[in-house]
């Protein structure tokens, strides 16, 4: 089981210092292994009855379909995020979540989340704080949509997912591999993928950050933050609030 | 003690069967009563070490302040709503909370709710439900500031805030009282207050809703539920989810 888990005991050590009986429940949390491949969505909008996922490798989206056609990313997962926690607790599921290339994830049902949690109520606690945490980037991205010009919306976006990356081992202030198409971004940015075109070229000949062959390069971090006005603290990564 | 927490209790009761025992958790969880005035918030963002709060009666915001001045409105609360539950789990509070007029709120320590969801775990699942929904809630504003037109915008969001209130008893569809002004739901709409009031007269001429005087009556909801495109299950309304 070495590895399966890592990511997600990674993240919810940020926030608890976990028992070796905390572990072993997560652990049990990762039982059913599932594999995904692009197209096929982990959750489906408008649907009840929905399992929850822990993301174990790759990346999906959330995303909310729109009546005419369009959709609006929402954020996206990366290993270590609980996958659909909201399509399990109300009754249909208010988004979609599809994997971006090959994924895996670990199902879990309502039921053993409940038993885990009231088992183990530090692991409750580690969870709603891992969903506030996901919901304080949720109002950083309304933020973003609401305040925020497009090369800075950008900007904070290739930030956040370094920084959310670096937690669990798969970045640093140097860079990170990341699967998105520019499509992805525009649906998550609200702008076109030309114009996304554009931002990218223009953060890239700046000397602040490039985007390329899947891989995100920090060129010059500092001057990337300072575009953004990207504080982290939001992301709560400053070590166990818990003992 | 009576009425003091039953917004809240009746809020969480659409989630899951309370029992004695957990009501009168519930109640407990409501000793620390305290007012608020407009112009002093009770959750101040960017600072750590603070307190939660269930709001029990008036109207208060949830905003994010831009380094340039501006802010923008995440979310309006109601009596019933978990004021600042991020702000307890994160170590510094993502947002500030302001009240709009008078309010009373019972202030919620960290240490009590964890109390409170070791003794009663299914407590834990409903205040998770609650922020589900309040993230659920957060991302049709994110859907509305990136896919919806200023009217559409305005006509989803006087909507969701009746189906809200009518789950504490507070609206139905005739309307509801509503202390906003059109500053508030500027910020809140990433509108100008010019472009508000315009919004509005078309609403009101359009025999679709008017807000006036405080108060929000709802002329032709059908056809304004048509014009938002306005689905409520994201709501999760539709009674417990658990016996």
């Amino acid at each position: 089981m070495a590895g399966s888990f890592d990511a997600f005991a990674r993240k919810l050590g940020a926030f608890v210092a976990l028992s070796a009986t905390e572990l072993d429940v997560l652990s049990r949390l990762h039982r059913r292994r599932r594999t995904f491949v692009a197209g096929r969505d982990l959750v489906h909008q408008g649907q009840s009855e929905q399992a929850a996922y822990i993301l174990t490798s790759g990346w999906v989206c959330s995303y909310k379909s729109q009546p005419d056609g369009s959709r609006q990313i929402i954020d996206f997962q990366i290993p270590g995020d609980f996958l659909g926690l909201r399509s399990i607790l109300l009754h249909t599921s208010d988004h979609g979540i599809e994997p971006i290339g090959k994924i895996e994830a670990a199902e879990v049902l309502r039921q053993d989340l409940l038993d885990a949690f009231a088992h183990t109520p530090r692991l409750a606690t580690a969870v709603l704080w891992a969903a506030s945490r996901d919901e304080a980037m949720v109002v950083e991205h309304l933020v973003g949509l609401g305040r925020r010009s497009a090369s800075e919306r950008m900007a904070h976006m290739l930030l956040e997912l370094g920084a959310r990356l670096a937690l669990v081992g798969m970045g640093d202030k140097a860079g990170y591999d990341c699967p998105l198409t520019q499509y992805h971004l525009a649906d998550a940015l609200g702008l076109s993928a030309v114009h996304v075109n554009r931002v990218l070229r223009q953060l890239r000949e700046e000397g602040l950050v490039t985007f390329q062959g899947g891989h995100v390069a920090f060129n010059d971090y500092t001057g990337l933050v300072a575009l953004a006005e990207f504080d982290p603290t939001y992301l709560d990564q400053m070590g166990p609030l818990l003992d």
